[in-house]
C-alpha cells in the first residue's frame, strides 16, 4: 500500500491527535509523525510512549518536510494556530482539522489560505469522555464515520488524498457541507451533551440534606450520564461556536419534553404510550 | 447455607422474574421454583429452558407449599394480582414485589393483607432495555442494590428473611420508606428515561426530507439513548404511578437546561463552563 502522506505533523496531542498517531503507527500510514505543541514535557512524554517520532515546541520550525498537518487542538484555538502554522508550510501541503464544529473554522481558515496550500475541514465522529493522549486508543477511528467538509474552493486532489488517508485509518468517510455538518452534530452530539450535563446538575439541585440521591445511581444512570464527565472547556467552546444550531436543537428537545410532561400531568396514558412508542421504534431502528 | 425459602413462586416471568429464577437456580437458593402466569405457552417455554421447575396457569392453584411469592408483573397489575393470589396462600408466606414505584403498591397491598401473611415491598435496582425472560441474566442482581420498603406494619422476621434472601442472591440490600424510594427513583431512573425518550423524539421532529440525521448517530448517542428503547407500556405505568415525583424531577431538569440555554444565548462562556464543571465533578465523583 502506497503511503499517501510521508511525513505527518500533528498539532495538539489530545485524545484525538494521540489516537490518530497510534493509528498511523499501527497501520504504517506514514514514515514519520512529528508532534507540535506548547508544552515540552507533554511532547516528551508522547515521544517516550512512541506516539510520535520527533517533536517541536511552538509552531515555527519542523514543518518543512511535512505533507499533512492535522490540527488537533480544541475548536476555539484551531483558527489561531492555523494562522501561526501556515507561513511555515511547504507548497502542496494538505492541512486538516478534527474540530466538532465546522462552519466558522472552515470559513476563517479558507480566508487566510495562500495559493499552493490546501485546507479541508474534517471531523472524525469518535471520542470518549476522556481527554489527553494518555487515553488515546489504536482503534478509535475503526469503522467510525469521518466527515470531511470540502467547499467550492477545495482542491480536488487534496480532498481525494485526505479521503484515502482516513479510509486507510479505518474510517468510513462522508463528505457534506459545513452547514449540514453543524446542524446534524448539534442534534446527535451537542444536544445530548447539554442534556446530560443538565440532568446531572438537576439531580445535584434536588439533593437535600437527608438524602444523597446520587449514591443510588445504578448502571442505567451511569451509562446515561457518562458524557456529563466530558471536558468542560472543550464543550463550552463547542456550545459557543455552534450556538444557533444548538439553541434550535434545545428548542426541539424542550418541546418534546414539554409534550410528555403535559401528558403525564393530564394522566393521558394513551398519549404517553404513543410518545414512548415513537422513541422506542426509532431507537430500535438505529 | 440454609435455604431461607424452600418453595418460591414467581408470578410473571419477565426480565426481572426470569433473571431471579436463574439466580435462584445458580445459587441454589430454593428447592423448587414455581412459575405462575396467564400464558400457558410462555410458561411452558420458561419451564423448557429450566428457569422454573413447574408452573400453573392462573392464580388459583399451586400456592399451598410456597413460602415466598415474588410478584414480578408490570407495576400496574401488581395490586390486582396480589388480590387474586392472597386467598390461596398458606400462613407464614412472605410476599414481595419488584415494582419500580412503591408508595401506591405498598399502601394498597397492606390494606388487603390478612393476618398471618407478610407483605414487604421490594425493588431490585437492575434491568436492561429488554423485556421478557428470553433476555434474563444470571448475574443481573449481582452487586446491585435491592431496596426494600418496610412500614410500621411490617413483620420483622419476614423482613429479615427477605433481606437475607436478596443478600444470598448477590444484592446489596437497603431499607427505606416508600416515599423516599419513589422520590429517589424519580430522579435517578424515571427522569432519565423521560429525557431519553424525549431526546429521540426531538431528533425525529427535527428530521427533514433532505437529511436523515439519525443515520449519523455515533457511539455516544447510542449509549445515551439506549434506554429510549425500553418497554413503552411498562414506562407509561411507572410515569402514571409516580406522577408527582416525576413532574417535580422534570421541573428541576427543565430549570437546569433553561439556565444552560440562557448562558449559551448570552454567550456567557464563564457561566457555561461553571455549569459544565458542576456536572463534570459530580459525575466523576459517582
Amino acid at each position: 500500500m502506497d503511503k499517501i502522506f510521508k511525513n505527518i505533523g500533528i498539532v495538539g496531542l489530545g485524545l484525538i491527535g494521540g489516537s490518530l498517531a497510534r493509528t498511523i503507527k499501527k497501520r504504517n500510514l506514514a514514515d514519520t509523525i512529528v508532534g507540535f505543541g506548547r508544552n515540552q514535557e507533554r511532547m516528551q512524554k508522547a515521544c517516550g510512549l512512541g506516539l510520535i517520532d520527533e517533536f517541536y515546541v511552538g509552531y515555527e520550525q519542523g514543518f518543512k518536510d511535512i505533507d499533512l498537518v492535522v490540527l488537533g487542538t480544541p475548536v476555539k484555538t484551531i483558527i489561531h494556530i492555523a494562522r501561526e502554522v501556515i507561513p511555515h508550510l511547504s507548497p502542496g501541503t494538505v492541512i486538516t482539522d478534527v474540530g466538532s464544529v465546522k462552519a466558522q473554522i472552515v470559513e476563517q481558515i479558507e480566508a487566510i489560505m495562500p495559493p499552493g496550500l490546501h485546507f479541508i475541514g474534517g471531523h472524525p465522529i469518535a471520542g470518549t469522555e476522556n481527554s489527553g493522549f494518555e487515553w488515546s486508543l489504536t482503534d478509535l477511528f475503526e469503522d467510525r464515520k469521518c466527515i470531511l467538509t470540502p467547499t467550492d474552493n477545495s482542491n480536488q486532489r487534496a480532498l481525494d488524498r485526505l479521503k484515502q488517508f482516513w479510509i486507510q485509518a479505518g474510517s468510513r468517510v462522508i463528505c457534506m457541507d459545513v452547514k449540514t455538518h453543524d446542524m446534524i452534530l448539534a442534534a446527535i452530539s451537542h444536544l445530548p451533551h447539554m442534556v446530560a450535563f443538565s440532568l446531572v446538575n438537576a439531580i445535584v439541585d434536588m439533593e437535600d440534606s437527608k438524602n444523597n440521591i446520587l449514591q443510588y445511581s445504578a448502571g442505567g444512570f451511569k451509562d446515561f450520564t457518562r458524557i456529563a464527565a466530558s471536558d468542560p472547556v472543550m464543550w463550552r467552546d463547542i456550545a459557543l461556536l455552534n450556538k444557533e444550531n444548538l439553541i434550535r436543537s434545545i428548542d426541539f428537545f424542550e418541546k418534546a419534553l414539554a409534550s410528555l410532561k403535559d401528558a403525564i400531568q393530564r394522566e393521558d396514558g394513551k398519549n404517553i404510550e404513543e410518545l414512548f412508542w415513537k422513541s422506542h421504534d426509532t431507537r430500535r431502528g438505529i
